[in-house]
């Protein structure tokens, strides 16, 4: 018994959700000395068959959380999701014109901004078989399923946190992270049932999602089309594919506006191919050809986030929030899973030196992991929350009117260069710095200088 | 008169407009060794008594024009527009709360967000005065006033352009570059009556400008409000002031947003202090305060731009536009005169590249003018066009509904991670590489590489 006996100076932390950003943020936590347990409330795990890219920053990152991530990440078989031939090794984002049908040739479509995304800008893979590949890496033990969290009571910073599941069960804890999604239990604990960040809302936009084989999206596209990754753009819709699967078959995505509330309970239902017709009806051809491809009824998926009502901080005392639990966003940018990347970088770097001060004063711990969590919220937060805002005003890009209006399509075009910032933003995010800004909040908040506490912000 | 005779290797342009920009621009040309002239409308200096700012960025772009620029702009009695105290000699730009009251003490306000600009980030000047100090570097002659442009005639690139004036008089050149303003006449000529970029669209925001004097400053906002610069925010209206005229006045302007349409036919109409005071009622106290400093009339300004019907390019042809004639701007980054200088700073460089090749190849000088001018609209367009969407971005945030909304405040906060990323875009601005990508855009021009000519952007 003596060996399962909870010791003083260790750092026991309680991760709830056993998705992506769950168990990435497990492996570093485990890397640098922490107690981990993730309770999962599924069967199995969270992750359903779509495909998620990563950026090539956020693999960097998943390197600094610990090299067994990347190495896991492409042993599930991640590519490049674009193919820029021989000839250019690089990545590149593509804007075509998705609406103006070319009176000389229909098949030819204008193209109205490509991006470098560098070499292997972004890497893609299936969700399920990164997180198959990510168990491998944690010890058995570690991650409980069927697990759904209840409550979590907080009897001070001097005692354990005790959380409450709903198979009647308990554990203890010296914090909690939940990366529970979009709909997080923890977040719906740490502020209340009426706190409108507990209700993501909804986007207003439908995201269709389907496979093609290759050679049928060759001949609908043209070989150069179909084997590169295009953004079709035009009013009220986005059409998005790039090649999967080791080029036998493409990802497309149709993202329509939708001017109507969400009605299905669940956040995916099932769609036609006649919804997408009807978006993007006298579209030019290319695009009909594409959307012809596309089965007789795919899946339909509602787009929440947390834009509208963003948390008013990323932890209360010892319990946080990572990943879409604390930021959920849009996929405009196909971005999401990378903030959660990072904050994983963040929360490891801190909880490191909080083992280390609890194995020097077990008694100051609580205490520790509120400067540590305080630190992380002020560190991720502006970030973070900045992506939510940007995704839904690249879609308001991405699909606005004036893509319609020969004589707005000047004006139109212009939005590039805010895509391109935006984008670049995000790819060239200097995370080697929020290590530092992070090592440096933590050392101040547990030695603060003395002075005046007056709030300096009102005046 | 053989020294007044049209030489064959000069190289002869016209620069309708004597405002900042246009006379920026020709200090800069004569400089290289262009042989300039610059025809103004009005019987004056165009540049009414209000105040400019330029970033300290536009001001190092002044100096690479020709260093009696900033010279000038110092003799004219600009000062830092934000006053940082002893110790800190950095200009700040501050984002405070202009609509909430404090329960507990109605004169506070909350500090939602600072910028630093660096060191004399922003210099005020008056816009008669730093003319004044420009005319004095330019020599007698070059000048022509109550000259009005009626039209330009083009008879291929071997001959000389024809313009014609109001008066009946003509005047030959090589080249004519429109620093005319919003409402550019050359701007009109090179595009024509119908063209929708020849008539400037109302922003529906209007300015309310004035000058208060220091000691009921103080008394409306406080000492220290009252001597740096704020930017108060509120729905559908901000109020922005800083110290001018050796801290003895504040400049302060109130932005209203307007629904209605702009029916005056001047840009400029008088306003009145209660139509102010209805667009901030209930508004924080310091706010109310203020307003009640404002004059009972005061000028009212209709703010137009090129936002919604950019022009299709910066030349055609030896026709070239610069500054608010090219991309007028409403002002809410303060950045439309700096992005004029550094349109001058363009055409200063390749200018020189073209009066070095006038010397050797006469008879090449309209091609090589040509180039000079494609290049200058390929490097320029796309920036100078972003900041006028961008400023009609920030007026947007800064006067968004969420701040009457205490539910939505969180997410108004959001916003200021895009006006942060938004202002350091203009202030860093790499303008070394806009003079090398200006050489290296020439010299392809006049060089191009034999090849398919085949538009890579139709597939």
């Amino acid at each position: 018994m003596a060996s399962t006996e909870p010791q003083a100076d260790s750092v026991d932390v309680v991760i709830v959700g056993g998705g992506i950003i769950g168990l990435v943020l497990t492996v570093g936590l485990l890397r640098v000395g922490v107690k981990v347990k993730v309770y999962e409330q599924a069967q199995g795990f969270r992750e359903i068959g779509a495909g998620i890219a990563f950026t090539a920053n956020a693999i960097r990152c998943m390197n600094l959380i610990d090299p067994a991530i990347p190495v896991a990440l492409r042993s599930s078989g991640s590519v490049a999701t674009s193919n820029g031939g021989d000839e250019d090794p690089n990545d590149y984002l593509r804007w075509i014109d998705g609406y103006d049908r070319q009176r000389d040739d229909p098949s030819l479509q204008q193209l109205f901004f490509k991006l470098n995304a560098g070499y292997r800008g972004f890497e893609g893979c299936r969700r399920d078989q990164f997180l198959e590949a990510l168990v491998k890496v944690i010890p058995p033990g570690v991650i409980e399923l069927k697990k759904r969290l209840e409550t979590v009571h907080d009897n001070g910073s001097e005692n354990k946190l005790l959380l409450t599941f709903q198979d009647g069960t308990t554990a203890e804890a010296d914090a909690v992270i939940g990366c529970d999604g979009v709909k997080s239990t923890l977040r719906r604990i740490m502020f209340g049932d009426d706190h409108p960040a507990s209700r993501p809302r909804y986007s207003h936009c439908v995201a269709y999602r389907t496979l093609i084989p290759m050679d049928k999206a060759v001949s609908a596209l043209g070989a150069y089309k179909a084997t590169n990754q295009h953004n079709h753009v035009g009013p009220n819709a986005n059409i998005l594919h790039y090649p999967v699967a080791n080029n036998t078959m493409i990802n497309a995505v149709a993202f329509i506006r939708d001017p109507n509330e969400w009605t299905d309970e669940k956040t995916v239902a099932e769609g036609t191919r006649d919804d997408v017709k009807a978006a993007v009806r006298g579209w030019s051809q290319p695009v009909l050809n594409l959307v012809d491809c596309f089965p007789d009824t795919l899946s339909k998926w509602g787009i929440f986030d947390l834009w509208e009502f963003p948390v008013p901080s990323y932890n209360v005392g010892r319990l946080s929030l990572a990943g879409d639990a604390a930021h959920a966003s849009s996929p405009h940018h196909g971005a999401g899973a990378c903030m959660g990347i990072a904050d994983a970088l963040c929360l490891t770097t801190l909880m490191e030196q909080v083992v280390v001060e609890a194995q020097k004063s077990p008694g100051d711990k609580g205490r520790a992991l509120i400067a540590a969590l305080d630190t992380y919220s002020a560190v991720r937060q502006t970030r973070s929350q900045w992506v939510v805002n940007s995704s839904r005003r690249v879609c308001d890009l991405h699909q606005q009117q004036e893509w319609a209006d020969a004589t707005k399509l000047i004006k139109a075009q212009t939005c590039f260069e805010e895509v391109k910032d935006r984008s670049l933003k995000i790819w060239h995010f200097d995370y080697e710095r929020m290590v530092r800004d992070s090592l440096q909040g933590y050392k101040q908040r547990r030695a603060p200088i003395n002075g005046a506490t007056k709030d300096k912000n009102l005046y």
